[in-house]
């Protein structure tokens, strides 16, 4: 016999009717293959229409969200409603009436986890937050469960689907960046405002929830260092490509030697054959290195009604067994380590520097190089002639430098009359993957 | 404070090594993440050896891993012997005891899962089979908790890493079977005798946890059709690659419209735009398409000591949890439906075919594909003049058409005057991927 699950769905947008008819095609299955019924017997949301509730006639309507989370015939809330203080305000007072609770609020998670993972745990309740990453890709339970044995050196995820598709575009179609974001908006696949996704905050946010779940530290997204993609240009992808590399906006969460952990959202080149250059259009996926497990990807949409939902009710279903057993599985607690800043870390980088087309350019900006001791691993040298000004172009990719030294070359180099300016700075990733064959 | 698990390892190989390795190194770290602390109390292995037994001094070593499953001082049995009838009497009489167990035997699982999970569900205890599919890559787990809201359609996987070493060797460098086969056993990835890799034997038992998995059905290895790659050529591989696609050893587990669960193993020729495409060298994917999740994709090593034992330890790490809440994750059970024969599928097909160079040879193979209905997508004609027999070759790759029609228009092809030989036949699978622009 099938144990009724009742669920409590606070907010009925996409992702809520998505979820409404996912549960109803799966319940029989979910019924046969794990034991629990589910009924959805609450919904809240702003307005209650005729139409709405013709979409779940048996559940009750409210606009009050937080009698949904006290409400005696509901075991599991579920919360739909994003923003942050009226969604930590039921998810609390679900936790504090015994109801678990499985959300899709990545804002709410990113910002306010170590206090929402406490109080899930001082109530012994689930607390699911799948869709919150990268929506059906199943990243959060793995980490949290598959990868509880491995000691983890970083996560680097394509988490926004947005960037990831402009950037696409622009690879393969040669578009500029206005033109691409143009497009991605056409299709639906960039607001109206694309401002929190080109500019990386909605990737900081999953960069500090996935840093949290694979280290174990409280991370909030102001704490992640954040560059978007709003300065990459056709030149940089057109160069990348010559030398095997594809541009990707990664979000890096990596266990330093030291054991701190550095957190951050930037562009970077990724070798052609790293596991995340295949990523094309608005898909997602996060790259794990770990040192047993070796490298492991994880793929999938990022976004959607239906992958979000799906998302949602995979961490139902856990719930709903959990109850069944009359148990809980807990989210862990998260230590406070402080961020490591970014001028202490190091990387590759790939410079573009425009310079007066005479004769000696190269040497006085090489000289700044020298002078900080940035190794060089290549350099090309163009004619641009897209004017009357007698410029010219350098593309320099260096070898791994401290951030640090980069940043007082670069405003060496900025000063120097030799120098128009400086036309993009982006880093190189190629530490992630090894051939597994030339090491052999 | 940490509870203790004791842990007792049956079989002490290049895996049950590389555990004990992981759970030193993340002992601390398991403890304050997840609240147990990991012992191994007992070890069993053929031959106790003095070098071994100071590999684990803490530990008590026996011979008889009976004697280890029903141990006061062990918790949970950690199953690393490999074959099938010991093994089985050891899990056996662990369940029995009410102790949970953690295998890595793929073999074992493939052949006898049902009795096994009812065996685990009836005495109220965790069987966790992690690292007998894939590796250190999560995919068990996902399927079981993650995804367990999801309708999936397809699992496809490239599930063994020595057939996907020689497939990548030949289609980059240009070798044939036999050099690439034989570099793989110089490079450690492929054994002295490869028949169970490249038969692929492997991947069926593979396919059959994934069948079992995805989809709740019962599935014995035998019933998994397969072919192997020992008939693919250069020929092959280059013609894939000049019209856009790569051949790979692929493991499908597919829901038929009818509710059916067809799985087998052969070659395919996949789109390059294909996840499982850029999946090179010794890599392990699987591909996973749901109705609401989309194309999910899980990417990794498929093998070694180190994978293998964080996959365990994962698993280790979920059932201590449990243990100390007294709790269990059932497996499900597995219901009976016939497979579904191969000659009710339908694919599109490349098919190789060496014919007389002479006129009217075109027509005559067309007449036998009009004839049992097979619609042709393309066809490319080649003189071979290998010697001094007249011959060409022709190549073509049909639209998707029944597996029986497919039977019946060869065997009519192969009997023709004009026809010498048909070199290949290789399934072409179109179906998983849609370009998600596209369709917008």
């Amino acid at each position: 016999m099938a144990q009724d699950v009742r669920i409590g769905v606070l907010g009925f947008g996409t992702v809520g009717s998505a979820l409404l008819d996912l549960i109803e095609q799966q319940r029989q299955e979910i019924a046969d293959r794990s034991g629990i019924n589910l009924i959805v017997t609450r919904i809240a949301v702003r307005t209650i229409t005729p139409e709405r509730q013709a979409l779940a006639p048996e559940a009750t309507f409210t606009t009050d969200p937080l009698e949904i989370a006290t409400a005696d015939d509901v075991d599991v809330v579920v919360e739909l409603m994003g923003g942050l203080d009226a969604a930590a305000q039921s998810i609390t007072a679900a936790f504090e009436h015994g109801k678990p609770v499985v959300t899709a609020n990545k804002a709410l998670i990113a910002d306010q986890a170590a206090t929402l993972f406490a109080l899930a745990d001082k109530n012994q309740v689930d607390l699911g937050f799948e869709a919150a990453v990268c929506g059906a890709i199943p990243i959060i339970e793995p980490l949290r469960t598959s990868l509880a044995g491995e000691k983890i050196t970083a996560v680097v995820g394509i988490v926004n689907g947005t960037t990831n598709f402009i950037l696409t575009r622009m690879s393969e179609q040669g578009s500029d960046f206005a033109t691409a974001l143009r497009e991605a908006q056409e299709l639906g696949f960039a607001e109206a405002d694309p401002t929190a996704d080109v500019s990386g905050s909605d990737a900081a946010a999953k960069a500090a929830i996935l840093s949290m779940l694979a280290f174990g530290v409280n991370m909030s997204p102001d704490q992640v260092h954040c560059e978007g993609i709003t300065t990459i240009s056709g030149d940089d992808i057109a160069y990348a490509k010559r030398r095997g590399y594809v541009i990707k906006l990664v979000a890096i969460a990596e266990r330093l030697e030291s054991g701190t952990v550095s957190t951050r959202v930037h562009p970077a080149m990724l070798p052609t054959t790293h596991p995340l250059a295949a990523v094309r259009e608005a898909y997602n996926a996060v790259f794990i290195h770990g040192e047993a497990a070796g490298e492991l990807m994880f793929y999938g949409p990022g976004a959607g009604g239906a992958p979000t939902a799906s998302a949602v009710l995979g961490n139902i279903v856990g719930v709903g067994r959990n109850l069944a057993q009359n148990t809980f599985e807990s989210v862990g607690s998260l230590s406070e380590r402080a961020p490591v800043p970014l001028a202490e870390l190091s990387s590759a980088f790939y410079i573009d520097v425009e310079v007066r087309d005479q004769p000696g350019v190269l040497a006085s900006v090489a000289t700044e190089f020298a002078e900080f001791g940035v190794s060089i691993e290549s350099m090309e040298q163009f004619v641009t002639g897209e004017d009357d000004r007698a410029v010219a172009r350098i593309v320099f990719i260096t070898h791994r430098v401290a951030e640090s030294a980069m940043n007082s070359t670069l405003t060496a180099m900025a000063s120097l009359d030799t120098v128009v300016g400086i036309k993009s700075v982006i880093r190189v990733r190629t530490e992630d993957t090894e051939d597994p064959v030339a090491g052999a």
